[in-house]
């Protein structure tokens, strides 16, 4: 099993987080998605304490919301002392609609709307991550019309290809994001951002990629961040307060996906960083890091129930879901790999047969998983488990086919309750006239 | 300007249906689907004609919802005479919500679960169509169970590969849709349909690919599905009312692609089925299309503010819209060209810069559009159109990034009014707990 909040009890059905999935699937009907609470707060804590004694006590994680975002992980980010990073008002409404002390949030995104940067200053947000000189200016103005001096962080771009996909390749030179250190826009926007009387300057934000599973691109990027820090100290005399180093670590997807001990991985980043603190006669800046996705994906696993196997002799076979990508797009969107199994029939030593396991949209390229193996006598009613569903499905879902998101059922200590409630078809209409 | 809807007034902005695009940004605020409804009926209207013309009086095009499903659709459709093609219980739901007469709709879908057969049964759905064994048990057991015959048609693959690309291509032998010829599972399919005794089998369907820009693929299909009835009928008896040769015609994204000329290609495939069938010796069944994209395309355009510009010396160029991937996920899924322009300053005699029209998610892969050109003095606040948006944006739409979902405002007549209302905040949080 990829993680272990994965068993397999006595009736050979598969167990997440203690709890028997065929018996929640039966008290919520599929499409499901599930969350393990207790993991989520493993991890949070796992993050919490290794920075803490890698970096210092001011250090903390921000979890990057995107992965998952509704009222009850905002609610254990708050009770588990995270910080949080977000990228819309829809994130930052969300969270303060249960409290969340705002001053623990930073605003990201590549373009903050004038609405945005208000709605994000009336309610106290913590630091803007700024990406560029139009949006400083519209920070600076907004900031100076409510009579504020506003904390703000400046996404930089280290300009190191992180050597994962495409899609979540972020820190490149090339990038819509942030400003280049290569090009000297860096030190440009540091600069303009000193001369602005309502902006605050703290510090400075890179983000090299997502699934990262080794440290050396931590390495990389904090060397040139804090060769950046040293260099805007010796020539603009910036004592830089903050810096924030992005991502987070990879997650298993896959059996063969590699096992990562990200405590020991940050304990490597903080000894590299005080030693490269002390080369450079800096003083050690905050450290944040932002994990999101090693936060919640392999808390997550959504259950679906098996309608259709096609055989087409001499080609290949179909098993269709009651899901698809309306739910979970990133097959669609990245040929992301996942592991799927019986839930109902969980033993693995059985005659099983090779298929692709598909959506219910009307689409060809509504696709899960290709090439998997299921039991040989897999039929309409099974339940099939795709684990590893924890980031990026509800919060990418959409209506698809005009198909009803399913709820988000959260397990904690072997009880299980929701927080999220499944769509109705009344909910699909409206916003209908 | 690639639709005859599209015009520049004399301010220099972009009009559509019309209307002053810059007005409507002004008064429903970015980003904004916008519909032009008299596109929409002129095109029903097209296929209804050339379909009667060349098919007989009962031929009748069936919308394919799934392209774009609302209330005011359905109204459209419902005034217009045409059928509808659905493939789930919430786009039932809808069409039904306005009154819309489910005797013309047709359920499809690779995987109807138990719920969604008796959900349409119970609202009286015309027709299924049928894509697999395992579903026809399940229709003619519930239908038993209600004590009706069922209309259906039975989905066959011909075996046809479109040349379209591969997200779309659906008529092929390796399909998760249907039953193939090649392979006799179409034949097994079609006797076991006639010995159930709540099945009333009154046709087939097939559906080989969208964007078909000439009518090779629809003769060829056909074709094989004229073979195919012959065949049922001299070794089955059966009598085949119903042909539904699914698809519609290829829309146009960019200033290259062909302009088609629908009406005429419909005559050519009119007189190349009337003659097959006199060929065959069987009598012409009454013909179904299933256009969606070609109904509501281009009688879509989206509207963004611009947020920001990035020029990055030496690499290239961003603009930043507010919105993205969220409210059209189509380059990210398939790379779809979109033509983009400037609404507010249209004019085409202005110095140009060469850029990527990216989205405000938090992910690299959020583009809308790679080397376009814009006026080389695009700003902050300038307003960004892209065209050809009517389908596949607003029903793929999802809360990515926990952004709202734009509102859907058709223009009709040189009016406009709102047909899907602008998501709030409130509404993204609706079903937390």
């Amino acid at each position: 099993m990829i993680c272990n909040n994965l068993s397999i009890n006595e009736q050979g059905h598969l167990c997440f987080a203690g709890i028997d999935t065929t018996l929640l699937a039966e008290k919520y009907g599929t499409p499901l998605y599930l969350m393990d609470e207790n993991r989520i707060r493993e991890r949070c804590r796992t993050y919490i304490t290794a920075m803490k004694e890698a970096f210092g006590d001011k250090a903390a994680p921000l979890y990057a919301s995107k992965a998952a975002s509704f009222k009850q992980i905002y609610r254990i980010m708050k009770e588990e002392g995270m910080g949080i990073d977000v990228v819309s008002a829809g994130e930052i409404y969300t969270a303060v609609s249960i409290g969340f002390p705002l001053e623990h949030a930073y605003f990201h995104s590549n373009n903050k709307t004038d609405e945005d940067i208000d709605f994000a200053m009336e309610h106290g947000i913590g630091y803007f991550v700024v990406d560029n000189e139009e949006e400083l200016k519209a920070i600076d103005r907004i900031a100076a019309r409510r009579s504020i001096r506003q904390n703000i962080l400046l996404r930089l771009t280290p300009g190191i290809d992180p050597h994962t996909y495409e899609e979540v390749a972020t820190g490149k030179v090339d990038s819509k994001f942030g400003s280049a250190i290569e090009t000297g826009q860096a030190k440009s926007i540091t600069a303009f951002s000193l001369s602005l009387s309502n902006i605050n300057l703290k510090g400075f934000h890179c983000h090299v990629g997502s699934q990262v599973f080794d440290s050396d691109v931590f390495l990389q990027s904090a060397d040139i961040m804090l060769g950046f820090i040293k260099e805007m100290k010796d020539s603009l005399g910036l004592h830089t307060e903050i810096l924030d180093l992005g991502g987070g670590y990879g997650v298993r997807y896959l059996d063969s996906d590699p096992m990562i001990d990200i405590a020991e991985n940050i304990r490597t980043v903080g000894a590299h960083i005080h030693k490269k603190c002390a080369d450079l006669g800096i003083a050690l800046p905050t450290i944040h890091m932002e994990p999101g996705r090693s936060i919640v994906a392999d808390a997550g696993l959504t259950l679906y129930t098996v309608g259709t196997i096609k055989k087409i002799p001499g080609y290949k076979n179909y098993v269709s879901i009651d899901g698809g990508m309306a739910d979970n797009p990133r097959y669609a969107l990245y040929k992301s790999s996942y592991t799927v199994l019986l839930a109902n029939r969980a033993t693995e030593d059985e005659e099983t047969f090779t298929c692709s396991l598909v959506g219910r949209c009307c689409e060809s390229g509504d696709i899960i998983q290709e090439n998997i193996t299921l039991p040989a006598n897999t039929k309409r009613g099974d339940l099939v488990a795709v684990l590893t569903t924890g980031a990026y499905n509800y919060s990418m879902a959409s209506n698809y086919n005009r198909l009803t998101r399913p709820p988000v059922v959260m397990l904690k200590d072997g009880t299980d309750f929701i927080a999220v409630k499944r769509e109705s078809l009344a909910d699909l209409c409206a916003n209908d006239l």
